[in-house]
């Protein structure tokens, strides 16, 4: 099967199938759209986590000890600004940073997110495109006990410790897509639209809460697949399970179907949910969903091409 | 003989003797007043070379190979901006960004170059004061036959190759001085006032370009003696020779003194140069000035200090 796919995610989990989908699908006719509602600014450097860590993982930078940063890390710039009195709750290292610091500077000078995102996908030798959610800023905001936070605030520096009460998308209502979105949602080779396990309430209903985003998705003619970031009741890594209970939503891979609702045309879900997948609307596929090693992230992502090759097929007999 | 001692410096040789002051004149008691005129914007941070390398000389910190920047640097984050396509012809180590980071931010935050200054000599246990000239921007500029260019550019990334034709000290006009540099200068207690053996164009001449500074020096009660940058018609290290030259000075250590003119009590000038001591109108006194160890630094600050006593004790008598 040829044609493009459109792969939206997060982080950590989402950047693993991104990966996966990239050992599959040649070049550009992967698109990734990375979700940046976890975007914050911090010591004066624009940070974009999920577009940093699809990057490091795209490019085989990826830090597989810790999920984020890069691989053969150094950081003496933390320790010396940790001697001069800096905040150091949030960890960036050497080389990292010139990630931060250079992207900075860009869009200071005027550059979009999303042309600096390009830039640096093709200087670290990446074949797929990855395109930010929006050029416009959306910053996810988590109410708590203690009020409303910055995600990163409650995320990272309070180690996710405050229950979550409610999620807002502040910017979201001004962002427009990114023009290459929707051409890559109406592009007649569209294959599919795989929604990666990340998580949903903080992962991808940002992507889905830029205006327009959402519309075109469910009108878009190939069909739209996910994978569920729940594996028996738990997330793999993460606030994922916890902050779905606090918000009303089962820890469970069903649960995680039904908060997508009509969007998903399919949906993979592990071996041990399969007694879930009478319950769930789209059409199921059941498969090892924890990927340990490349091997499994592209065993995952043909599961997935393959489910959303079959809805099609289907759809066309 | 106690008192209190102000050194106007440069970066790498103004810092030794710095070093050397700070070993005779305890704590406080020794404030050593920077040039900003090297200061400058870089990667969207805010870089102050001579601050840095004193606070790094005073800290123990400073690198003994280069002369700049910290000791045990790394350089991942230099490694990562190019793989990026970031500007890299100005050298910062990881260590030595922290510096730069931290600032910036609080420096964006409304904070004054002068307190960042104070607040990160104290955490690296500096015992010294260390202040800016002023904490308004001064930036030297450098004529050349291409133009007017901004220091760094062709102090760093053109290597001094240009010609210089002239020099301005952009911002000079209306900067102020700290008060805690007119305190300091009125203080009963003032001992001496030591010039440093820095450029004096472009280390000295930009502190002196701060409104009432030069007059506050020339009218202070305290001796001004300086230690001449030149050694046998040549400098130590940097352009200073050749600069002098290209401006229409020669490069000598009488020269030089002539340059301050009747800003100076004293002179010291190296035993190299004894010769031209008659010509000089200020009292003079002859030592060893190449400092390459803590003890030729310390034993250079002894022989300022006696020639400041001197003619203190002279004028008493």
């Amino acid at each position: 099967m040829s044609g493009t796919v459109l792969a939206l995610s997060g982080g950590i989990g989402g950047a693993k199938l991104a990966l996966g989908l990239a050992q599959i699908i040649p070049g550009e006719a992967l698109t990734v759209l990375a979700n940046t509602g976890d975007d914050f600014e911090h010591l004066g450097l624009a940070i974009s986590p999920d577009i940093d860590t699809l990057t490091y993982a795209l490019a085989g930078l990826d830090n597989p000890i810790t999920g984020w940063g890069r691989r053969d890390e150094s950081w003496s710039f933390m320790t010396a600004l940790r001697e001069l009195g800096g905040e150091d709750w949030f960890q960036l290292g050497d080389r990292d940073l010139a990630t931060h610091v250079e992207r900075t500077r860009r869009l200071r000078a005027g550059e979009t997110l999303s042309a600096v995102t390009e830039d640096f996908r093709r200087r670290l030798g990446i074949g797929a495109r990855l395109l930010p959610m929006s050029d416009q800023p959306v910053r996810t905001k988590v109410l708590t006990p203690e009020g409303w936070l910055d995600f990163q605030h409650w995320f990272v520096r309070l180690r996710c410790a405050p229950a979550v009460r409610g999620l807002e998308f502040a910017g979201a209502e001004s962002a427009r897509p990114l023009p290459a979105i929707l051409d890559a949602l109406r592009d007649p080779a569209l294959r599919a639209v795989v929604i990666c396990p990340s998580n949903p309430l903080i992962s991808i209903d940002p992507i889905l809460a830029v205006p327009g985003l959402r519309h075109v998705l469910r009108e878009c003619r190939a069909p739209v697949v996910a994978v569920s970031p729940i594996i028996g009741g738990r997330a793999v890594k993460g606030p994922t399970a916890t902050m779905l209970a606090d918000l009303g939503t089962p820890p469970a891979a069903d649960a995680v179907a039904r908060h997508y609702g009509d969007l998903l045309d399919g949906y993979v879900l592990d071996a041990a949910d399969a007694a879930l997948a009478p319950g769930i609307a789209a059409r199921c596929a059941v498969a090892p969903t924890l990927m340990t090693d490349l091997a499994s992230k592209a065993a995952l992502a043909r599961v997935v091409l393959d489910l959303a090759d079959r809805i099609a097929a289907e759809r066309r007999a």
